[in-house]
């Protein structure tokens, strides 16, 4: 069966900034929904902000088992009750993946408890992403560091919980560093932060950068069976009577 | 100088339940103060939700080193901006120590980004604290393990993100298990949750719950300077020109 | 392509007590190897101590994916080559599920770099195993908890780091608790340890107990492709030639 | 009471290089030891590798509330058994900060139960180490940046167990990352690994570098009480007899 993911995307420099319209025609969404569809185990569908419910309906969210966010000018335009069910979602077992400046958005926050701030700077700085965890599944195929020659920087202090793995540290050219990629487990979902993909470079082309969304979907992406477990008022003796 | 507690209590039960009254007659916030107190090392002041800005004005906040937390049946009356309030300090690094049903508190919640969720049950379980992390600060003077003759039962699946530490570890009589001490670090601020403590058992009259307590307090207390950090632009160079 | 498990098992007890042969005609291994065998993505060998090089000679280490191991009164006859080149293949990316009594064994204290010490007995305890992060691969089909009716009881605490995850807390009926699954990754290899398994209790019979290791199994199994990494001496200028 | 501290070091470098001579005409340790000195609440005395028992006599290792370990060339000729004494001790509480090429030590690769292997470059790299935890006492009083000219350069993947706080990452002139400050507890024991100090470059006399020391032996300094635990076998009813 396959993993049901939704590229999920502000999609609004593409309208405005012929820059990123250049690089993404058909918008950030459609190249990274392009790519995982070469993905025989994967099958994608898109949602933006401007549609209804921001392309989230419940059905949606129901039967995405990864979702990915990518979201930076208009955070705070995504309704509190849409973010709550892709919050609900992400406990009950959905993988998602926040990419780049995502970190601010509504959902990642709430799922850190923390600020989620960052230096940064548009200074064109090359970016070296060094392998933290050789064999974790989201850096197969990854050598043991890879480069983007151009890309906007992300300084730490990062302001996240410590994370479950630190899978990926970057170095960029003017001395700062940053852990760019991230897990966490939350409830019964699994999180990935993956740093690239500044809108006016050309990050979703990259293949390595493509590779690890592509295993960090797989990584991501929740057992078949619901996660088992209760919640509430149990009288004495009920362990036994199950 | 001393570390400035602020033992933050809902305050209602003992209001309308004459069990809880008898107990706590001043209220348990009381009761945790006034051992506090005995510690010449730790300067305390209470705050409860029926007073002005649940008596967590921003001077009162902000002079707060450690605060503790405990609420029950009003967590939906505390106000979002006090509760932001109480959050960006924590971020800041002020120590939260949340307490037995504050499990489900706002500001639980949003620090950990999960339901917090659990099983419980009211028949005078015992309760058995195990140690997890002996020599950790959290439970210096405390053996490997301690009992309460009568509790409120918390059971697993307590929907938390893995601890930082896991310091103490509970069974029941029923059988249950849960996480009964657990640290975090969110921002510059440490948090450690504590399940002790239904108001209609004597919990924070018993001596190893207030020497925890009282550790927690000390764990928790802020290095004396603020945390230097930044965020937001930066030009290329700057590094080089502090 | 399979997964490729070696079960080893130190195959004493069988040997010389008849309530443990009773329980384990072909040894506990082949209990374990006979179940496995019926996944169809698992293919099982077995290796035990008596046997050359303790039946882990370099192409058997070198051709497992994933091992199991117990151990109990035989720790010490274990040599330390061997040892050394299980860690080894362990920090490669292969998976190791240490079980019960290989608490103690010398290739689970390497691994975790403390003494893996516990409080126990022999008292026919009631087992009850608390699921502790539902929706985790290794509790898959697992409801939020299950019962061992006899075990011999380990209590906290356990002298190991705190875990990357907890996935399984137990009581026992004399109250005491015991952290019994818990994962850690070290160097591109996944570990899994779990409690249950005293030799005189049906324990690997148990369809639940079965059901974790199989799990467990698939969570260990390393990615594909070796991990990609590097040490050592590197030019000014490298990071740009690859 | 004083925090006692033993700065133990390989000293073999001195005396050999005139350039490590020149920086430390007295050996590392006596460069740290005397700045430790310095402190009112730290009591200090030095250990090295040619005095009998490597200068950790019994009396001397169950004294110490926190040793610092320095050493690279000579790792090998450290005895065994003065590892397990150390090993031992550090379960039982003392603190333990791991310098520079100490990543390398018995003592440090026994209790990461990793190669600690890393890729490294004596190239006068500017590092910079960038704070990734703010308010931690380990980085009080400093920026959330410093940077050292000259430095050899450490490079990832370091083969270490995800640390339990990652406190301080570096980056260096050639584009390489390293994890600089990370923490651990093993038992009941504070573990600490910092960075720099090449043998080669007046590092030890960097004031920034000598106050993340000087706030690492404060925060591994064990609580006053030795760490509660009992191991062994239990009779049934034991838990209330105590």
């Amino acid at each position: 069966m396959s993993i049901r993911v939704t590229v999920w995307h502000e999609y609004r420099h593409e309208k405005t900034n012929p820059k990123v319209a250049e690089i993404y025609p058909k918008g950030m969404h459609e190249a990274l929904a392009t790519y995982l569809r070469t993905c025989r185990d994967i099958a994608v569908r898109t949602a933006t902000l401007d549609e209804a419910e921001h392309g989230l309906g419940e059905s949606v969210v129901n039967e995405t088992d990864v979702m990915l966010w990518w979201g930076h000018i208009a955070h705070g335009e995504v309704k509190d009750e849409i973010v709550q069910r892709v919050h609900d979602r992400v406990l009950g077992g959905m993988g998602l993946i926040v990419l780049h400046s995502g970190h601010f958005s509504k959902i990642f926050k709430r799922l850190m408890g923390t600020t989620c701030n960052l230096k940064w700077r548009e200074a064109n700085d090359r970016e070296i992403l060094w392998v933290t965890r050789p064999g974790h599944p989201i850096v197969r195929d990854i050598d043991d560091h890879f480069i983007l020659p151009q890309e906007e920087m992300y300084g730490e202090y990062f302001d996240i919980p410590d994370p479950m793995e630190t899978v990926l540290i970057s170095s960029f050219t003017g001395g700062e560093v940053f852990r760019s990629g991230v897990t966490y487990e939350r409830g019964a979902g699994r999180i990935f932060y993956f740093r690239p993909g500044h809108e006016t470079y050309p990050s979703y082309h990259d293949k390595n950068v493509l590779k690890v969304i592509e295993n960090a979907v797989r990584w991501a992406a929740p057992t078949p069976q619901p996660a088992a477990h209760t919640f509430g008022n149990r009288p004495t003796g009920w362990v036994d009577k199950k």
